[in-house]
């Protein structure tokens, strides 16, 4: 498989190409002509392939040269699938029980062979059919703490940290999607922005229109560019969340780069909300997903409080770290000044995650690339209620970010939106 | 001279080196025999020579293995040389006025060949003198603004910017010189610790036991840590500025990586500082610098507001930053905005240099390296007045930078101080 050229796989070609792999041939079992291969991406920018033997599965993962949800007009480097592998690795160290197992990684073919993770459903898909996950608030909470708290000057040295950052800097690409399809283009006309049309023309047109917002989403824009804060996922949605009722999952961390926490955790919040307000969309009666409307509400709570309650354990407990160092902090007024200092630190990656919340809600309605917990709901003017309402809270999480006092009250916002 | 060995030069095997570099010898003219060499680095950590012959002057800037303060127990990576070469190309872009050139580059000997600045002077020991510098805030606030602004996504591409980050992220150990002996090492014990004994001992203990002021150095040590704001020159104090009465250029920044602006702001406010408490221990009479003081406050000011001006009219006319892009503010109420985010911004600054200017002063009281300004005061008691002075400003400085609502009244907290 290596030193090769790179050429995309297709059915046909992948079983001898893992053939020449022995730990992965030994892992599907038996003959290669009896494995089962089916190409399963349905995301935006890969190739996806569930590759079962006798004795088990694997995935294989490869990315193409192009935005697969454009087409090869949009030119993406492959190289991201080394910043994918380097990030699946890194954030093993800190969360195993919480990433899929790589077994094989080609930089040359961009390919990452990893764990078939199966029953494992996408979250996105669970969270449209309504379905409760018992671990999901409490394994997200550890991911995000585990990882971001871990890759931070909190935990290591400036060198470390200097090394991570040289290592993914590069990621030029992928960032830049991020940074134009996720802090500009909805606020603007952009040609790939897509909407639901013609009901939410208006409020298109009203956030174009809006000042303080667009300099809002440029402040968290600049944020994302310039603060090198720990290695992020930098795509924590519910669709980058595979798990089942015990077992839970993120994959896909190609938008990996050393950038802001807030991001990641703000990334699950948002889309935690846009699943909120997506449910009055699939219910067949108003009110028939009340009770799921609150558990969505209490994992948003649940992430976030177990988040900080992790991530402040965790910095409480750290020796090793550059900055804050414990030995400069011994005495009891030190600790309570540090104790002080770490809630101030806590209270702004607090606000950086509502901000970036709410720039991830509006870009899901107004930018490229919209979700199915919206775009499931057949009927164009009833989703376009559920779609307003996101964007009203995704609005008000951005651009008011310091003026919630705590999680409670984005939820009371949210369900103050929603109820009215 | 290239793909040797490295070696250090001396005097005797220079002239044989330059001899090789046909540019070199022509700008110095006649015989290599003839050229006059000698050794002048008053600095921390390298060989500098200026070599002249009949037609012009060079300097020859290498660095050493070690710590020179230290010696060679302390070793110190020769690719700072690599730094500082880039960072001069760097600046030179931006503000080519007010660098030295650079003639010649020689990586694996670490070694720098540029310009001689002659009759310039180096600002601390004219500030010690009680020289004014009519060009000097004007100079230094557009160094400030113009290579600040310009290496920001203010101005460039993400692209750029990340090329930039990767470029300077493995000047490690450098930073961490900063992150130590600035940030850390005045409050705690420390081996290389020096101050003004026994007149500082309280002082000193009492900063080590100063809870709230070791937080709010280990957040901006944070923040050096992670913001990757600008490629700033990472030393600006006032030794790395040579200057005359009409011209003024930044020399030797080897520090320099991409962090937080407010640093390079904050290290010439602080060491502007510095000297105006410093005064007091050069004066022949009370009161006789007093005019002098005044000049040094009008520095202060002048170096903030002209570097604030200067910035905010680059930004005002910048067509091509990725970070708040144009195109995205063009209505009244955009540019209103636009211009209210601004202002924002640059108050974020200045809270940012306030706090490193009293970190920066500080350092220079209670930590290793110190500052002719106060240490040419032969009278140890005296010269602790100066210090315990800048001490209470530093700290004040560092703890309170959100209490300041302008410059006038950092002066005016200077002034009180000294005055009490």
């Amino acid at each position: 498989m290596s030193h090769a050229v790179y050429a995309p796989v297709d059915g046909a070609t992948l079983a001898a190409t893992l053939t020449a792999l022995p730990a992965i041939s030994e892992r599907l079992g038996g003959k290669a002509t009896d494995w089962r291969i089916r190409e399963v991406g349905d995301g935006n920018l890969n190739l996806v392939f569930i590759v079962e033997g006798e004795a088990g599965g694997i995935v294989v993962k490869q990315a193409l040269p192009y935005v697969r949800l454009v087409g090869d007009s949009w030119p993406l480097p492959l190289e991201r699938s080394w910043f994918e592998y380097n990030a699946l690795t890194e954030q093993a160290r800190y969360a195993p029980r919480l990433t899929p197992q790589v077994f094989h990684f080609d930089r040359e073919q961009a390919m990452i062979v990893m764990e078939y993770l199966h029953p494992h459903v996408i979250m996105r898909k669970g969270l449209i059919r309504g379905v409760e996950y018992p671990h999901f608030a409490a394994d997200i909470a550890e991911f995000l703490a585990a990882t971001l708290f871990n890759t931070s000057v909190l935990a290591g040295s400036a060198a470390e940290h200097k090394a991570r950052v040289a290592l993914f800097a590069p990621n030029i690409a992928l960032c830049k999607i991020t940074e134009d399809l996720v802090f500009t283009d909805p606020y603007r006309e952009a040609p790939l922005n897509r909407w639901n049309r013609p009901w939410l023309d208006a409020q298109k047109q009203a956030f174009e229109r809006d000042a303080a917002l667009k300099a809002a989403a440029q402040a968290r824009k600049y944020q994302f560019m310039t603060s090198a804060q720990a290695l992020i996922h930098g795509d924590l949605h519910t669709g980058s969340i595979m798990l089942t009722s015990t077992d839970t999952r993120v994959i896909d961390p190609e938008f990996a780069f050393i950038g802001p926490i807030g991001f990641d955790v703000g990334a699950v919040l948002g889309n935690l909300l846009i699943a909120y307000f997506a449910q009055e969309g699939h219910e067949a009666a108003p009110r028939q997903r009340d009770s799921y409307r609150e558990w969505i509400f209490d994992q948003v709570k649940a992430v976030w409080t177990g988040f900080h309650d992790r991530f402040l354990a965790l910095w409480r407990d750290a020796r090793g770290g550059d900055a804050y160092p414990a030995s400069l902090f011994t005495s009891v007024e030190d600790r309570s000044a540090m104790e002080a200092e770490r809630q101030r630190f806590m209270r702004v990656i607090f606000e950086d995650s509502l901000a970036f919340a709410g720039a991830k809600m509006i870009r899901r309605i107004l930018g490229l690339a919209h979700v199915e917990d919206l775009e499931s709901i057949a009927n164009a003017e009833r989703r376009a209620k559920c779609e307003s309402k996101a964007l009203q809270l995704g609005r008000q999480l951005l651009l008011e970010a310091k003026a919630f006092s705590d999680i409670a009250e984005v939820v009371g916002a949210a369900r103050a939106i929603h109820g009215a």
